[in-house]
């Protein structure tokens, strides 16, 4: 674990890689680590280690939440909460979630070394479970220390869901000496804490694109989701004159460009995108002019206001190509979830950091994917900072990440923190 | 089997109502009349009898098509043909094939009432397997009748080609008292026959549109089919900025719409249509940028110069397209059939018949689909009658056609006979 040829970010980035593999990974050839599987444990361990190394007490709460905490100036002060999850995807990359675990430890690092502290202790928390990495669920234990987690019946979900052996949520967290009824009091008190903030990599291109390091989030953005079911009429592709034809395909793909164009039209405002993911055809055969078209619509954006602004357009737009097609169509809404704004003090203070460590104004963008800062938010004042990503490509094994970078997001968080001191928190 | 209160076109109808069921059929709620299984069989048995009570002597070949003859002036004349096909698709509809066979027996039925003969024979054949009802292959029979069996390697086809319960065809040809060997002495002399005349339903909504009860076919359509593949940039539907999506999706929606302008913009010449059955998107789910698209592209007219000139256009658009969007792209040619014209004095008779019959100028309509005739074209000259179906709906118990329709085009059958005897043939 010697570390002195190595700067933060190579560091963190180096100790990514190192937990890619077996013992920290439950797959040979690849990187798959789910909640409270072997690998998630022995990762546990590894990184108790690190936090240790960097100055940091280490104790696991009730919901297997990794937790390493930095004393303030004072015991026992309200703590800055650094964090992110440790669990991968099956086929993940090496820094989803992770690096935001372990870049914090090298911005706690940095002060032991130096013997600074602050008027507020820092904290540093792996959470278990932000990817569904095991069961159909996302973000439990994140859920257990916001205090929400009763939202979601958990008692209902913790006997019912299973993971791919059939092994329920309860089971799992017995096995860990765990209950479900424990998992509640993970529950921070908001005393407790001054606010959360989380590193993570982009999982977009739009930093890359821009040639920067790190980028501020706005918010996570609020997201809508449809599908949109089109009844034309099929017909022999050979035998069906073109005038006579009511093409469900030709309508959705009129759709399809309408959804386009109305997203670009909003020019990146809010972080506004839209997208149809899922398109199907029947019978979808070569020689029968489609009948029947389902696709999904799925739109997000920082604000709401905007996401639902670009949503009426759309769904106008839907229904005058299906009237003057003369195609049925059925709009049916499948997901609204409202976006999660990030705290605009913590915010500033992390664009300011940036812009110091960068020297130019910092980037701020919307969080288009959910994070663990989206339920977080609900607790405590948030902020997010994003690292640029190769090719913006995630859940994959190409994820990959510049260390230059991760030391400039490592600087800024240090800087960030100093920031948040003199502010008088 | 009284038909005295019957027009020819109701009895003929009926007739084919009456096949649509058990014994006729193979399946006991729908239609399914394979070929050489128990309901084809049946069939050639009720149609035999219709044929020999319209004064036709009756045989089968030995490709078990069977055939009626009425003679000529003179015994040994050679013989107008008419014809199509017995066998049914499975969950087919009554008229498809079968029409035209029972309807040509009713104008040979009206000349038998009338004692008139002609300077040649009339003969009205029932294919066996256009369909592909049964095995994986169209127009066996009929090729053996118009004598280009051979082009597709039948003794190979005959000994691989497996129907639904394993049996090859030379074993179904055996079990009916065939062989391979004797299906080509099915094959027709040029100087046997006067020409080929099929009646068939539209499969197609134009007449129904313009409210005629048929047309006159000028050809059977040439067609080409391409599958396109589109490779863009999958990517995270919330975090990829739409300026910088290279989306498939969105292309494949802007070349299917290219498809059906440029299809358009022939306003029905020589009948082109275009079209684009199948679409796939990969991955394919809700919340993913699509990476990759594969559609298919058909595109037929009666003319292959026309049909040629839209798909070079489409193409070119395919291209320009794929090259805006930095999508990359391949077409992959999958079928190139080469039309087949109707030959032009059958059908003028034909035209002059249906005027005469309708009192307005026949409609002349590209046939999109293949028919038996498309071979029997290669032998001899050939022409075709469509007769209006409902909402063009083939394929499908819902077939249906007007008694009155059936009438007309016995009619026209019938002048068309007398005009050609009096054309000199």
């Amino acid at each position: 674990m010697s570390s002195v040829s190595l700067s933060p970010g190579e560091r963190a980035v180096s100790r990514c890689d190192r937990l890619g593999e077996v013992p920290f990974s439950d797959e040979v050839d690849l990187l798959f680590r789910p909640w409270l599987g072997p690998g998630f444990h022995a990762t546990i361990e590894a990184v108790s280690g690190w936090m240790r190394a960097a100055g940091m007490s280490v104790r696991r709460d009730s919901a297997a939440n990794l937790i390493g905490r930095y004393e303030g100036l004072a015991p026992g002060a309200p703590a800055l909460l650094f964090g992110s999850h440790l669990d991968s995807v099956r086929d993940g990359g090496r820094y989803d979630g992770m690096l935001g675990v372990i870049a914090a430890i090298e911005v706690v690092s940095g002060f032991h070394e130096r013997g600074e502290r602050f008027p507020f202790a820092l904290e540093v928390i792996g959470f278990g479970d932000e990817e569904g990495s095991r069961f159909p669920v996302t973000m439990l234990t994140t859920r257990a220390v916001a205090g929400v987690l009763e939202e979601d019946d958990p008692e209902a979900a913790f006997a019912k869901l299973r993971d791919a052996d059939g092994v329920t949520v309860a089971q799992a967290l017995s096995t860990a000496g765990l209950t479900p009824l424990g998992m509640a009091a993970a529950r921070r008190d908001v005393s407790e804490l001054v606010g959360y903030v989380e590193a993570h990599i982009e999982q977009g291109p739009v930093l890359e694109a821009e040639g920067r390091a790190v980028g501020v989030v706005s918010g996570i953005a609020a997201q809508r989701r449809f599908e949109v079911k089109l009844h034309g009429t099929a017909g022999h592709a050979g035998t069906m004159a073109m005038g006579l034809r009511r093409d469900a395909l030709a309508a959705a793909s009129e759709m399809v460009l309408a959804v386009e164009t109305i997203a670009e039209s909003f020019d990146g405002r809010d972080g506004l995108v839209a997208t149809v993911g899922s398109l199907r055809v029947w019978p979808g055969v070569v020689n029968v002019v489609p009948g029947d078209v389902v696709f999904t619509l799925d739109a997000r954006a920082g604000s709401a206001v905007t996401r639902d602004q670009a949503v009426d357009e759309i769904l106008e737009r839907i229904a005058a190509v299906a009237a003057r097609r003369g195609i049925g169509f059925e709009v049916i809404p499948r997901e609204n979830l409202a976006g999660v704004p990030c705290d605009p003090e913590l915010r500033g203070l992390l664009e300011a950091a940036v812009a110091d460590v960068t020297g130019v104004p910092a980037r701020v963008l919307v969080s288009g994917a959910g994070h663990d800062a989206m339920v977080m938010g609900r607790l405590v004042p948030m902020a997010m900072l994003f690292i640029r990503c190769e090719q913006g490509i995630s859940h994959n094994p190409a994820e990959a990440v510049l260390p230059a970078d991760v030391d400039v997001a490592i600087e800024a968080m240090t800087d960030f923190v100093r920031r948040l001191a003199v502010a008088g928190h």
